[in-house]
């Protein structure tokens, strides 16, 4: 089933621009079942020919929420990657971070920012997961808030198995060239632990996706 | 340490040619220490400045042994980042399959071979495996053999979260659009299990590495 981003216009629903092409492209026809997203609500809808008929509501919040701080990577354009990756793993809400070893120009970024929400809803509407996951605006490692159990996945850290169950996780996924010492004692001090993604080197952004689709897995 | 591929000749080692390249690139210095692949071993060796010393074999077979049969992708490039991807999830051996929706033009693929095993290379010298994955020649789906546990993992069977333990697992990635019903049921018939990667949908490439990583995160 299709999904496309719509809205609310005096009584009947308009999908956005870009899905309006999209939709064409599709040749949906008459009576075609599709989903449609409206504000922070996932629906099942039906194509009259005209306009759209909402048949129900199928948000469905996740069972475990996964919060992903990801050091915002020097090649900018991973960040792109990374969004796309952490919707298909099952991220809850996405945080860049800036860190000693990141990305440091925030205006560039900002910048970036409407292209960013765009890749998250092309993520969206691609992978589908039954909630709508979230892009906050950057923040510092230091503003960093730990919710549920949180872990901190550095290649300089040795592995640690052991995974505490919980409905809330918190990651943060280290910068190319990892996190400086001062940042993870930081962490630790929070609360945060140390966790391995296992022997293999990967690429910051095959690291967020393995980092929470491990913590799907091992639940 | 950076990880080159080298072979022998007249008692000393040497680089291949790409090797040598990215060697002058790092501008390695003497007595530093890196690791060579030489045949179908990996070394620990050290620089000497003009040849290199062989230190100590560190090859490991891995504990698990993870055979992935991918369909081929209908667009032959996304074969390079499957490849890729297994890799850093830790495959030991990787088959392309022709299949009902797969790629199907069998000498197209194998002029792409030498691009293929190149890419292989790299994603062993960027992630690092203690052992050196191996990329097969194309075959059927019907000469698929079964090794250890089996998985086929297609987007339209239902979930099933438990896992066997075993030292081998051989896996199969549909392509896009899926394997054929009959398809499926001939691999259950071989002894092959259904598995789900979860409810969101993956690109090809992602749910290769997913497969693969599960697999390890689960045991």
């Amino acid at each position: 089933m299709h999904r496309f981003f719509a809205f609310r216009k005096n009584g009947t629903i308009e999908l956005f621009d870009e899905d309006k092409k999209h939709f064409k492209v599709l040749r949906i026809e008459k009576n075609e079942l599709l989903e449609l997203v409206i504000e922070d609500k996932i629906y099942e809808a039906k194509f009259t020919g005209q306009n759209f008929e909402l048949l129900e509501e199928k948000t469905k919040p996740p069972d475990v929420k996964i919060y992903a701080n990801v050091c915002i990577p020097i090649k900018l354009q991973t960040l792109e990657t990374i969004i796309d990756y952490a919707v298909q793993g099952g991220v809850f809400e996405i945080t860049p971070v800036f860190c000693k070893r990141s990305f440091q120009d925030s205006s560039k970024l900002l910048e970036k920012y409407q292209r960013l929400q765009k890749i998250l809803k092309e993520a969206i509407k691609q992978s589908r997961p039954s909630f709508l996951p979230k892009l906050n605006y950057p923040i510092s490692l230091k503003d960093i808030t730990l919710q549920g159990y949180g872990i901190v996945f550095d290649s300089f850290e040795k592995p640690k198995n052991d995974l505490l169950k919980d409905n809330k996780y918190t990651l943060v996924f280290g910068p190319e060239g990892g996190l400086s010492k001062e940042e993870v004692e930081f962490l630790k001090a929070l609360g945060f632990n140390t966790h391995s993604l296992g022997d293999n080197i990967l690429r910051e952004e095959l690291a967020v996706f393995a980092g929470i689709f491990m913590i799907r897995c091992k639940l």
